[in-house]
């Protein structure tokens, strides 16, 4: 089926044995961040083979001018697109004058990668045979600081296995790079000035048109057999690299290590002219601690994330795997230091999907954040949000909206709409429900109620009034409607009536007008702050009402169901089931309007309403739409799976459950999209998170407490997880003989388990 | 409103007055062509204004890769367009050494340009005063020789009004063009050989790809006061270019006379290593016959155009204006000689639309060319889709349809789909009926039944096998659906149950099975030869007509309307009438999503569906349907006015209907759509005809007979059409005294006027 040369590890992303054809799905899978920036696994030295290079420096971004082949009124003239930067990993290697490169050699032996999630580092080793009598080993670690995070370190050792040699290091910096997905070939990057000296050299690029600068430097040591070597400082530069050459003579069995510190400053953190400056601190700062204690600082810091984030499973190693996997590249690509700064699709891990944010944050990375990282995170993933609504006012308005009415864009980088399909961009306006029943989930989690009356009450009018002039009133059936829209299910593009829109739209709108009272009632001066600024009405929200009130639901009375979209029934419902292997996935196979007619869904699209309003809904009803809608649905998102794992287990259907759970935690791992040479897929990491808290430890809030309803898969031991709720951490295990909740807190925590209402003490075991 | 700067003139289009702001305008409305080539109204000399330069050689394209923002399963990969052609007009001008350049001076006096539609010239003259003493007549006549399509004659003349001077001529050919409208900047072209010997010059280019050879030529003949003078042959050459120059003193008074004879041969008629000697040919006729004849040749083709195709107005010149300026250029853009030719939406006015032939041709033009041309005219168009019925096949093959389902490309130059917005080239499959109607429409008018069994049945079959494939057995209602289309109103996309295009479905697969059994009781040999090529069986004929005789088909009962498609009555109908000024045109001024969940309609959609099968429905169905579409139409297709003309006319609402008229006669020359610098909309100008001869004059075929039912707009005192009826000849007049209808036949003829049904004789005139 899927790809399976990844080692089964319970720590470790491991590959053995040398096979070029797996070089750029590990580049992906292998790849390293540290939240402000990060990396494909690219190799240090050249490789002429097939790759796909790639480094990325967080918040920095290009408008590439949008590409279409009909131009349609609205769309965004421009396209933020994540840039590849410039290149600080590069270290040309020369043995006896020979370029070293893994493209070219018959003899390549125990080739080894390692991703080490505990630690926070990458190392690569094999042997090369270079002739009969003269063979050499290599071992090159690198990681991205989580402490200093301008910082990059490389230790890369070459060992003289068989015979003496010259080898020759060419640590370089490269700015002369291009995006892979160019809509024009337009010119990224700018480079300002470079700048080499004192074995350190710094390039100070610019961005065109966003003028982010970025300075990327380096300095290098060499070391032989452990000894600091000193040696002299020749270089080369072009218009775009400089380069230093660094060579010592090594006799059989010796060892030279060229140790590189190598990173990026920027003008997010700085003034633009002390960039340079801010770069050389950073060198300073890494030469003061030395290697080995950046290496454990490094450690430290994952450990601290861990003690928080890890979840554990026994009795089933690739289970394991892969939800560390999932946890760590969550932490690799948003760490929530900087209210600037998202969750991007592909994170640090390609290039794909242009923009950094989608409603995947909203909908799957909050729950995840909130759960495991101090609440300020979870804030500054809304603040995100409030900081954009400017914005998301004049995209409403360049699509015809009026009076302050928002819709936050499918895809952005600065709070500007960066994607190009109509059927999409235009008309998959869900994604607003998503930012209001974040606030709702945030406030619900944290009890941080402020949040509301300070920031969370804007944006809620602002997406109140959408869906309030986005409804038309049908005086056929005496309702509102939504027409022309694209649900969750994407499958499916301008249907009227899209039941999960038309239930959320409506929730908006109820919501926003209770927190308006309450606000009014508990936080005056930000109600009449608020009042001034929006201009709102006691009118204008009865009219918001009239629409929440009437708004159409389409249901089927003889079914018992609601439906995805006006006109579902129409479809030929054939289950997935009895698709032919040779039509999926559909989206590979079939033109996109036999997709659009078919009955097959993309992902959880009423689910997805049956998801984010659970308490709405009994479980009598949830079986009955998850008995209709998922034997639809081809699971052809990474959003898809851990929906319905969750769900499945609500159900009590374990089987089906651990399936999707597999399938969402190894999705990468195990490549079940055929596509994870374009980079991982970050954001239905959080939704993997979910698939085990949610799913299996039946996690949510109930009246204010933490409730679990835990389910033991067949294939696991036990499990455990950890909630941090309120600054009170809670330690969920669940074996096939208990589920045992422990707080780690500074006063008692109600909680529900399995049913029952309990009083954790602080340090307290209950069963 | 719209521009106004044309003259009225019965048989002209006139400017006059020098504004280089119509400069685009003029270009596209003054084209000349003549089925074979054709030109926008570019300068001869050089112009450094703004301008579009156009040149066109029928059949003659370019496959451009196609360009979108996502990529959808089934596009097609390359993107037929129509190729800006080598350029032969250009005649570069020197006084005294200065370039002759509109745009550079301040005192041009008596500019006037006229396009004679009677003789098929264009001509251009205007005075400019140099200096104080020193003053210029010049005066321009071009045209595209009907007669010799390969051969174009351009006659420029220079008057020395004031002061003695020096004039040189550069008369050239350059072949170093690009399309305006290309997506890659891909070269189109590439030169394989220039020539220049004997005052002559040629141009061999070779388009990249699909190889077409196109060898332009010129030679030149120099004349002063109208007497042949002898000039020497110095040329220049670059790699593109060829240039002649030719000089001669004049004193004032005198004129001298650059006479170009020039144009393309191309291998579309010629063996690519005869192009040069076709050219040499082509130079021989012109040269043997001089300027004069060719001119009277000329004159007497366009003569016998108009003998057949002329239609009178009196009382309106700008009517009479409007639709000879359609007919004129409708002759200009296909003249039936050619079944590998069609008719492109710009014919040779612009690139815009890239390929050429649309559904246009079958629902628009071809009535018009039926009725004006020789019957083996109409036939050719029918065999120009007969011929690309196996890429028919293909293009549905790739959206998944097998079993010889065919699907006709929305645009194409070659059979290949050259459409690339799914929402078009997947769904708006109603195109596939205009196909079968046409043949249906052919046979019906001209009693050809040959047609069917020698091509037309392999077309029907492959259609009616489409449909079959492309509708939804719904279980709900128990009927067949066609879910995810595009109607006719592109305004809608992805709608289910278009009633225009469910009930041409069913049409087509009855109108199949009626003449499979008339081909098998009639024409046995073709009867067996298409059975066995199609494989056909009963049982397939069988499920065709499950389907189409119980197609679904919206109507709602209470208003007693076939509803233009599911659900359209959820929304706000709000007639056009009531929107504002500054929201239209709405495909300008509103975003997609908002026109899509508009009720507006583009062009005819559930009227589409009642001009083409008119009989099927009573007076009072089509006065309801009228009624309740025609509000909520904005009429931003160019082929929308023309329906709802005829449609007017026949409720006997004929202001509404000399509306719609003005609108479709003068779309261009008054430019509704401000787009007329693009080019004009040429198919929609049988439109134009259509709503004359079958609108005011209530044309139809009834019982094998032609019938009239003859209405005068009060703004007419009359007017007058002809018909090719089987070789008869039918002249109706229509005054507000009487309607009359003359036979040139060559046997009697009966027919239907006003009701009643008469025998014509000969030559007889019948009131």
């Amino acid at each position: 089926m899927n790809q399976e040369y990844i080692i089964p590890n319970a720590w470790s992303i491991i590959e053995k044995g040398w096979r070029p054809e797996f070089v750029k799905s590990s580049e992906s899978l292998f790849s390293i961040g540290n939240g402000a920036m990060g990396q494909r696994a690219n190799f240090e030295e050249t490789y002429t083979g097939d790759t796909f290079q790639g480094s990325y420096v967080a918040g920095v971004y290009y408008p590439d001018k949008t590409k279409v082949g009909w131009w349609k009124n609205g769309y965004p003239e421009y396209f933020a697109k994540v840039l590849n930067a410039p290149n600080f990993i590069g270290i040309d290697v020369f043995i006896d004058g020979e370029a070293l490169d893994l493209a070219t050699y018959d003899q390549v032996h125990h080739y080894k990668q390692e991703l080490n999630m505990k630690e926070g580092w990458l190392e690569r080793s094999f042997n090369i045979e270079l002739t009969d009598d003269k063979e050499i080993a290599i071992k090159t670690r690198r990681f991205l600081s989580l402490d200093k995070d301008e910082l990059g370190v490389i230790n890369y050792s070459i060992t003289a296995v068989k015979g003496d040699m010259r080898i020759s290091f060419q640590p370089y910096i490269d700015a002369g790079i291009t995006n892979e997905d160019s809509n024009w070939d337009d010119a990224f990057w700018e480079v300002e000035e470079l700048t080499s000296k004192d074995h350190q050299a710094f390039i100070r690029s610019r961005t065109n048109k966003t003028n982010f600068y970025v300075c990327t430097y380096m300095q290098s040591e060499l070391y032989k057999d452990g000894e600091h070597v000193q040696y002299a400082d020749p270089f080369d530069q072009n218009d775009t690299v400089i380069r230093h050459k660094v060579a010592t003579q090594l006799e059989e069995g010796e060892t030279a290590t060229l140790l590189k510190y190598a990173g990026y400053t920027s003008s997010l953190n700085h003034e633009h002219f002390e960039l340079m400056d801010a770069a050389k601190a950073a060198i300073s700062h890494a030469v003061n601690k030395g290697y080995q204690q950046l290496l454990q600082d490094q450690i430290d810091a994952w450990a601290d994330i861990w003690a928080m984030a890890d979840i554990t499973i026994e009795g089933d190693l690739k289970a394991q795997q892969g939800i560390r996997f999932n946890i760590f590249q969550l932490n690799q690509t948003y760490l929530g230091k900087d209210a600037r700064l998202n969750i991007g699709p592909k994170g640090f891990t390609g290039e794909k999907y242009g923009g950094s944010t989608y409603w995947d944050t909203e909908a799957y990375c909050i729950p995840f954040y909130m759960a495991t990282k101090d609440q300020h995170v979870a804030r500054n993933l809304l603040t995100y949000r409030y900081e954009q609504l400017d914005k998301a006012i004049e995209n409403a308005e360049k699509l015809g909206f009026s009076n302050g009415a928002a819709l936050y864009p499918m895809v952005t980088m600065n709070g500007e709409e960066s994607h190009n399909e109509w059927e999409i961009t235009f008309e998959e306006i869900h994604r607003n429900g998503a930012m209001v029943f974040a606030i709702y989930n945030y406030v619900r989690y944290t009890g941080d109620y402020d949040y509301i009356p300070e920031m969370g009450l804007e944006v809620m009018i602002a997406i109140a009034r959408f869906w309030h002039q986005r409804s038309t009133y049908s005086s056929r059936v005496d309702k509102y409607m939504i027409l022309g829209v694209t649900g969750p299910n994407e499958y499916e593009n301008n249907v009227n009536n899209n039941w999960y829109t038309n239930y959320i739209a409506k929730w908006c709108i109820e919501q926003c007008v209770e927190h308006i009272k309450k606000v009014k009632s508990g936080h005056e001066d930000d109600y009449h702050r608020v009042i001034g600024l929006t201009s709102l009405t006691d009118g204008e929200i009865s009219s918001w009402l009239e629409v929440a009130h009437n708004m159409y639901m389409p249901y089927d009375k003889e079914l018992g169901i609601y439906l995805q979209q006006d006109g579902f029934l129409d479809k030929e419902l054939i289950p997935v089931s009895e698709l032919k292997a040779v039509h999926r996935p559909i989206n590979q196979k079939w033109s996109w309007d036999r997709i659009l007619r078919s009955c097959y869904i993309k992902q959880a699209d009423v689910l997805q309403g049956f998801y984010f309003f659970e308490d709405h809904f009994s479980k009598e009803q949830l079986e009955k739409h998850f008995d209709f809608y998922e034997p639809l649905t081809v699971h052809e998102s990474s959003l898809s799976p851990c929906v319905h794992s969750i769900q499945a287990a609500k159900l009590d259907r374990m089987d089906q459950a651990y399936e999707f759970y597999l399938r969402t935690s190894r999705l990468d791992l195990d490549d079940y999209n055929k596509e994870v040479e374009e980079g991982c897929h970050i954001t239905s990491m959080a939704g993997t998170w979910m698939s085990i808290v949610e799913g299996f430890g039946g996690f949510k809030i109930v009246n204010d407490m933490p409730s679990f309803e835990t389910r033991l898969p067949k294939q696991w031991k036990s499990f455990s997880f950890k909630i941090n709720f309120r600054d009170q951490i809670l330690t969920v295990n669940v074996s096939d003989s208990a589920t045992t909740v422990q707080l780690q807190g500074y006063q008692s925590q109600d909680i529900i388990l399995n049913g029952k209402k309990l009083t954790l003490e602080p340090l307290a075991v209950n069963a």
